[in-house]
């Protein structure tokens, strides 16, 4: 067990989790904390309250990625990033993205309080909007540092409201006016996120340290299919042009095209957007989102490309205007940094396995730029993206353990 | 022709659907005028301003049904009736119901200016919440009127906002504070309503007089799934409760039961709400609208009762909820009345004929407690619950004349 250990405090972390999650807290016990948002801008002044507290040195870029850093002995050199995001889906859980975040803070108070000096700086970082439910796609913060999306495209994103991301950012330039700021983007050294599985497996099998292996590929679309308003009690069906039913025939045929008897394909439809929406009138536009995932390039790439043709097939009076959103291929993250993650749980006695992830994570877009790792705890029962989302006390603790050994090798002991 | 068309005038009965049309008017030209609203309290105070100048006295009752009354020679007997609605559809049409209360207006306008005296009074009455959209289901005020529906349940029936129709009425009654109340309900001697057909019918014949036969029965249904929210990128097809999912296989199994060969089924899906629609994010529940109709009392009842079956047999994964919200058997109007509207027609040399309701009206529930007709008026191309919703001035006379001689005449000359 590393000396480390003793400094990491599992009740610390575990009630910083609680205290973070009384930002934008819902009813039901989850969080709603879009991004950009008051409930974000309050969350992000309770972390710097804590980083304060232990020195750490904060600053935002020109998309509000927030950044809390540890001074090296050697400040000069690429300095090592840890973190991940506090935005949540509208009815998300207390622990996506938090957990990699508060256990990057929390390894960044054990090695101030452990007394040692890293000769690289370490830099805690939360990435603005990772989750993508106000404005679409997600991972805004990672892409525009990485320099995959650009700024202006960006910006000029809207959410339901009609709010731009610029409009947005500025309400929270201006709550943080006394904050420094940085340039947009830099070579770190490294780049390690922890992060809830999101998936039953490590759950399942009691594992509490996954060693993440990669991230599959996505695809995402959105559609828009126009017909023409009319009146429920009198236009016939040969007459109409039904947004809703011609959509519905899309998804139909979308989910048997992609039924796949080894269920390693993922296909979600989790937007759709009816309008009028009115009980008694023909649907005169519906927008829906596609959601398309798989390990495999050449898989993703085969089943992504027939989203359009059958989209248009199958409106059959309506119009189909589609749009592809993200393309993503599937990434593996560097064997040596895996390697040190598996050493520093055995270590510990801390059962894990290598497990690649479902979802996208900030670490994709900071894959392309430096070394990055991934650290999994188990969540209960794979529940994600959802209010009722649990981790245990016990996990947290072990995974921010592993975090620590992982940081502090690679910011030089 | 009829005296009483020499003071019809039909420049000041489209300058009127012009004026009344500002209020809750849409960008695109149509109106947005929801029970209740402020939008809608606006344009009952200019109805109320039109009909003091030629000294109606007006008066409503516990659901805001609105009555402007011309008092008969006879005040004690029953009255006759005319109306229909002025609140709207979301993106609605500026025809709609208005053209019921405005060619009313228009007809005890003239008969005020025509200096006629008849026996009984004449009542124009804007009936509360025809469209249904704000508060499910429509018809409430005529509903209510005529014994139907309970008014302790109306009272309870709430908006998208959660906000109840008795709250509602609050702020109806609060605007109104200086209107006279009478208690709800009556016994009519009988009750006329003149409105857009609605489907393209009379437009397509050029055929400016539509005798309604009757109106085409009813059921309507609010389905709800209820499954479980998940990750989108973790979650597998096999263990997801996708409730859109499912939804769209109830939709698809619903539209191939109904197909009808001879098009007289009507079947829509007007309202699908997903939640919590996020591209992510496995939607954990779908509310959607059944709107079912057919002229015949057998096969409604035979098609209608199959909306539950079918509903949980394709609940694959998740819990379905069937509420019936109407079941309305189809209805015939009385003959007598039918033969007046043919005869007033026909004097004019105006071109009529026989034609059945696709859509429900106020005039189905006073059918329950007096003698009831409707009049029709062709509209462009049959569309309707639409902006763009349009008439002509000279249809819009011919059935304010036709109409005149009705009123009239059920009045006692």
């Amino acid at each position: 067990m590393a000396d480390i250990d003793h400094f990491i405090d599992g009740a610390r972390l575990w009630a910083r989790h609680e205290a973070l999650a009384t930002f934008g807290a819902t009813p039901a016990g989850g969080v709603d904390r879009p991004a950009l948002s008051r409930a974000e801008i309050d969350a992000r002044a309770q972390l710097m309250t804590w980083a304060a507290a232990i020195g750490l040195q904060p600053s935002t870029d020109d998309i509000a990625n927030l950044f809390l850093r540890l001074p090296g002995r050697d400040p000069d050199l690429p300095p090592v990033l840890v973190g991940s995001h506090i935005d949540s889906q509208p009815t998300g859980g207390k622990y996506d993205g938090v957990y990699g975040v508060l256990a990057g803070l929390e390894c960044l108070e054990a090695i101030v309080a452990a007394g040692a000096k890293p000769r690289r700086s370490i830099e805690l970082v939360c990435w603005t909007n990772e989750e993508g439910s106000r404005f679409a796609p997600g991972m805004m913060g990672s892409a525009a540092f990485a320099g995959k999306r650009r700024l202006e495209d960006i910006l000029a994103v809207r959410d339901a409201d009609g709010v731009t991301v610029a409009g947005a950012l500025r309400a929270v330039r201006a709550a943080e006016n006394a904050l420094a700021h940085r340039p947009l983007g830099g070579t770190p050294a490294a780049y390690v996120e922890a992060h809830i599985e999101q998936g039953p497996i490590l759950d399942m099998r009691s594992i509490p340290i996954g060693v993440v292996t990669g991230i599959q590929g996505k695809r995402t679309f959105r559609v828009r299919i126009v017909g023409e308003e009319n009146h429920a009690g009198t236009s016939p069906r040969s007459a109409r042009k039904d947004a809703l039913m011609d959509s519905v025939r899309i998804v139909s045929a979308l989910r048997d095209t992609f039924a796949d008897p080894d269920d390693i394909v993922r296909f979600t439809v989790g937007m759709f957007t009816v309008r009028p929406n009115a009980p008694s009138v023909v649907p005169s536009e519906v927008e829906f989102s596609i959601d398309l995932r798989h390990p495999d390039t050449s898989a993703l790439a085969r089943l992504g490309d027939q989203v359009a043709p059958i989209c248009k097939a199958n409106s059959l009076t309506c119009e189909a205007e589609i749009r592809e959103l993200i393309h993503d291929p599937p990434l593996e993250f560097p064997g040596p940094l895996r390697e040190k993650i598996r050493l520093a749980a055995a270590a510990r006695g801390l059962g894990h396995m290598e497990i690649p992830s479902g979802a996208g994570h900030d670490a994709r877009y900071l894959h392309y730029i430096c070394p990055t790792a991934m650290i999994f705890i188990p969540c209960w029962k794979g529940i994600s993206h959802n209010e009722n989302e649990r981790i245990t006390p016990a996990d947290a603790l072990a995974g921010a353990r592993v975090l620590a050994t992982l940081v502090l090798g690679l910011a030089g002991e």
